[in-house]
């Protein structure tokens, strides 16, 4: 059995789309932990750990009274900042409490930072201006991965898959065949791979009517801990940027568990801004090679974790999957060595609420 | 995870109803343990651990031959005292035997005691003298329960949740409302809870004719490890005992295995007596109610057992709770001080029978 | 719980009839591990780790190209000895390759050596002659058993069971009744249960057209670690070898991992061999008395798994499983003192591929 790696938590990952955060309590598992999600009423969005205070029933069974949760278990009533604000037809006033986490919305996304919330600052947040820019459009959606995160991020780190797992769409010889530049520093990972003078793939020939040949970037920013930027841009051979076709798909690869992800996915292009049907055309094509990787990945996940320890092989083509694999390694191991310097490694936690007066033992 | 707590050995269980055993050989898991329950011939219950001591295969899919049971692998054949007399067809006689269990047979119920047998007295089954007696009737049944015992438990010892988990039904406002006394001692927890001029609920309302203001009485008794009786007494404000309507609810709260549970009940009543459309109409009522709580405790089971270490908020509420699951602490507790003090934990098990002469090293 | 045995590796497991394997590639779990099995363009047989020394995914989910198999991820090619000759489209020719198994096919058997290949001597594979022989027909399947593979070990070296779990077809009373002569040496066990004027079990009514008073032999051949042959001989009482009728039953019992086998028959008569009819119903009372064997032994698993330290009684019958089991455990503590004695477990395998030139932290 190779162990799934130790989760990063000191960082934003992708939690939901903005319109599927309500005033109806939304349980969601991020990083090994149950979440719910609201809207209170001034609109805000907020993210309480789905746990009771009280007995640990899930907060989302409970109902909604203003931006106070009513649990349905025994009534504790939580407040938006998790703290217990009394208990439904009880006068008991217990000091208790359950973990908020810092959120974020911005472009229709919703950020989750799970870990230590005096590191939270938004400006960390990948910028994700085309989501909201009139000169683009894009699709949306997620599917649930069985995988372990870091098989995902290697996945997108190294498109040279593209090639062996979707070559009906994406996927040609091309990008197998020519090698990527990689940048990085602390908290990110960049690599360029520009083709010139190839084929178009499928996909690319039916959505922008383009024929042979082209010129195909694909230049990717991985954001550790969990978001992966990648931008494309298709031309006929020799046109000068920025004219062109220019998409974007923003990935949320959100660990659900520590061996469960969210895959959240964003598709933008700045073109036919206006076409309905290349939009529907688009988000069926993004499922339909998403399938083929979630496919790939959890029959991996199936052969690593039953792997004894095996010691992989890496090429040229890894060199942007495995630094972005170290750096997940280097972040994790940095939040595990503070975690054993200081006992308390729960942020938000108060400490527990004594006993009633009235509990003793018998 | 939270790993569910040592189950308690020593005490008397509900482990069946009277007409669950006969002469058909019937497997139930007990405390972690698969027991074959059957009927001697003389009519008396009788209990083994459902392994053959020749190669554990279970004795329950064997066949009844008197009151021998006759292992349907190779033909061991074990008596009602677990002990092995024989092997069919062969000339053999090994030493060898299985567990016999403690039971007791009374009002139609099968008690088992799956821990120490010498500590085994009759005398510690609650009464249920209601059960048999022919001013009362009742209703009964089982349902399987996907948690740990003591979230059942904690369950009937805190009632307050009928106010937010079963409004349509037994809960109204008033039972979170009012507080409840309790006492205890070494084997048993008890609370009552006196609501005086309330609403009647639904449940009530609709089974005993009643309009409100009504007078309504919960006493409950805890007695470990497993066994609850609620004690009920409905009537008009005002009436004194001992009129009024009267229900008695008894629960067995048996671990099957360390996150399984059976949960018996039997419901009875002191009026109309003899009207089935009534008991018809307990039973069906009963078993809606249970299934709200076996829906909250299997998704409590969850947030329980991934939990990295909670601590929980207590209330005057949760007294008795409390209690009843500090009670069963100290009881396994001490089995396991007892267990590590002596050497052979399991009762009733001989020494292993000797190698047979022919069974040599190659 | 009880945890299954460590596995024997060095030894000649069936792992395939030859018909089963072909220009497709096919994935089966031997030991613990997946390998996948495919036919050379010279026709003979072969078979590799099934994962892909890069990034462990499925090689049988890739395709052959002559004698290479390009993997379906990313696109490493690797020769039929398991090494990487190149990566499709890529100029990268990393050092890398995954395990080769030892093969032999023989008698339309295909057989794995999964431990140490340098012990590996066909030899050692049991006489398979009347697979092939003119004279002999036979009949062949496997079934998947969900259970660790020792106790279908003991369930073959122990045939009273044939009088309890299948009276119905070729269990009578006289099985469990005749006692056995055992011989061992220091990789198989063999016994012989000589039943002389007993009565005819349906099975062989039906197929031979025997009436009692019948001689029936049951003279059993295990070779560990996987290997078991029946040599069944039935005639009219007082007839003369090598007159009668004889049957030869080879079961190949090959662990997928450790509490899943694979349970491979083949099942050979002397009479009657073009009788069509006859195979028919041969094969299809094979399987039904088979799915009585693993209806049972799924069930003894889950009895074994559970139980705490419950310590077995064996007797005469059991002899033969006994030494069996023996003769298991030793070979397994052998394996597993070499294996703690030298660094490397795993055969085959070549010191990791280095990082490329331009993997390094960033």
């Amino acid at each position: 059995m190779v162990a799934p790696p130790r989760l990063v938590l000191d960082g934003w990952y992708l939690a939901a789309f903005s319109d599927e955060v309500g005033r109806t309590l939304l349980q969601r598992w991020i990083c090994n932990r149950p979440v719910v999600f609201y809207r209170l009423s001034d609109g805000s969005v907020n993210a309480l750990e789905d746990r009771c205070p009280h007995r640990r029933y899930p907060l989302s069974l409970g109902r909604l009274d203003g931006d106070v949760i009513e649990c349905n278990y025994h009534g504790y009533r939580i407040a938006d900042d998790g703290v217990c604000v009394g208990v439904a037809e009880q006068p008991d006033q217990p000091k208790a409490s359950t973990v908020r986490f810092p959120l974020v919305e911005r472009d229709g996304l919703v950020w989750i930072w799970p870990g230590d919330p005096a590191k939270a600052d938004p400006a960390d947040i990948p910028d994700t201006w085309w989501l909201s820019d009139p000169g683009w459009t894009h699709v949306q959606g997620s599917v649930g991965l069985k995988a372990r995160q870091i098989l995902l991020v290697e996945n997108l780190l190294d498109l040279t898959h593209e090639t062996f797992l979707h070559p009906g769409s994406i996927g040609n010889a091309a990008v197998a065949a020519t090698p990527i530049d990689v940048t990085s520093d602390t908290r990110s990972v960049s690599f360029t791979r520009h083709m010139i003078g190839i084929e178009a793939p499928p996909f690319y020939q039916k959505s922008m009517g383009l024929t042979s040949p082209i010129d195909r970037w694909q230049d990717g920013d991985f954001y550790a801990p969990g978001v992966f930027v990648l931008n494309i841009r298709l031309a006929p051979t020799g046109t000068e940027e920025p004219d062109g076709f220019h998409m974007k798909v923003l990935y949320g690869m959100t660990p659900a568990t520590d061996t469960t992800t969210h895959d959240f996915f964003c598709l933008g292009r700045d073109y036919k801004v206006e076409d309905e049907e290349l939009s529907a055309f688009q988000l069926q094509q993004q499922l339909a090679v998403m399938k083929e990787d979630i496919d790939a990945l959890e029959v991996q996940e199936l052969m690593v974790a039953t792997d004894p320890g095996m010691i992989e092989s890496s090429i040229r083509s890894d060199v942007a999957g495995v630094r972005g694999r170290r750096l997940l390694d280097k972040m994790a191991k940095r939040e595990a060595a503070a975690e054993a310097a200081a006992a308390p490694a729960r942020p938000q936690r108060p400490a527990a609420a004594a006993a009633p007066a009235g509990v003793a033992a018998p």
